[in-house]
């Protein structure tokens, strides 16, 4: 089984991917927690690259910059994930593709129909049985980070946020069986039982 | 204008390139030349990631790679290639998307159509100006290399050598206006007589 956590920044989900293990191994489950980008040696190189190059590389073009992360995406789920669900392991990923879908959406440097083409090639159209997507008001997220983040920074990228929130509940509309959409202002307690409820329905199924 | 060089190796692209680059800066051109992978910072990386990641990186899956290959080549059209296009001057490319075809459609791992459509997107659908095969058989260009290489290890690539000729040959029937195909067991100053004669016809039906 495949399960993705999805939403923006300071959402929830590494507490809930915590929890969800957690409960999983609890029910004798292997589970394999990992992440995009650098969830391989590769990847971590990219993020690198990307994060951290600099004045090294200069600026990356917004396509390679979408080809870098579906380079690591491929790698990703060629030699973690795939490898991990045929040994009947539950996979809890933070981010997959409706990250780079709902990001591109919002930014809307790229098409966002060719970014999904390139990732479900770069994947071999691997979806997730469940995406669970933290919703959150921008401002409630932001407030939960104020203490990072510099405040006047934040105030501009508010505009983007609410256009990656709309992106994410569009892709939600369009995969109602695939995605299980949480009000992410809850106490993590709370959110963590509906989340468990969804996964334990669709193990059960199986 | 943009001149691709493309064959497989040891066919004397380089000599080639280092040649035409001689000749239309006499003309009094602006001549950028460059190759792929590997023309810009980011390219340097990419590459180094590819053929010197070893046991730090593991294997990498051949979608990753093509990505990686991809992400490149966005790179390097975006900051190196479309920049010179537009100030004027001849680009002179040592290998280009016609290379990620003829490889992959000789290595039979990648669909084709798949790779063309991600290297398209890539660079944003440029195509060159003139295309140049340098064609040879390859035990020709096996025996210009043989004081570099195994030769064992090259008798085992033999096949594929051939089939990645086979693949050229069938991109260039598909697309006569954008290719020349040249013999390429002439002598350097035969070659470059073909190659001029071309480039010139182009540059002067501008």
């Amino acid at each position: 089984m495949f399960i993705t956590l999805e939403g923006g920044d300071s959402v929830g989900k590494t507490t809930q991917a915590g929890m969800l293990e957690e409960w999983l191994t609890g029910e004798g489950r292997e589970v394999v927690r990992t992440r995009e980008p650098g969830g391989t040696p590769l990847g971590v190189e990219v993020r690198r690259l990307l994060l951290h190059g600099g004045d090294e590389i200069g600026a990356v073009d917004p396509r390679a910059e979408a080809l870098l992360y579906a380079a690591d995406r491929a790698q990703h789920i060629a030699k973690v994930v795939r490898p991990a669900i045929e040994r009947g392991a539950v996979v809890v990923q933070d981010r997959y593709i409706d990250s780079s879908l709902a990001y591109q959406g919002a930014g809307r440097v790229l098409d966002v129909d060719e970014v999904r083409r390139i990732s479900e090639w770069a994947v071999g159209g691997l979806w997730p049985d469940v995406t669970v997507l933290f919703d959150l008001a921008p401002e409630i997220a932001a407030a939960r980070r104020s203490s990072r983040d510099d405040d006047r920074l934040e105030a501009e990228r508010q505009e983007f946020h609410e256009a990656v929130r709309a992106a994410y509940h569009g892709l939600a509309v369009a995969s109602p069986e695939r995605f299980l959409v949480v009000d992410a202002s809850g106490t993590p307690e709370e959110i963590h039982a509906i989340v468990r409820a969804r996964v334990a329905e669709r193990l059960a199924a199986r």
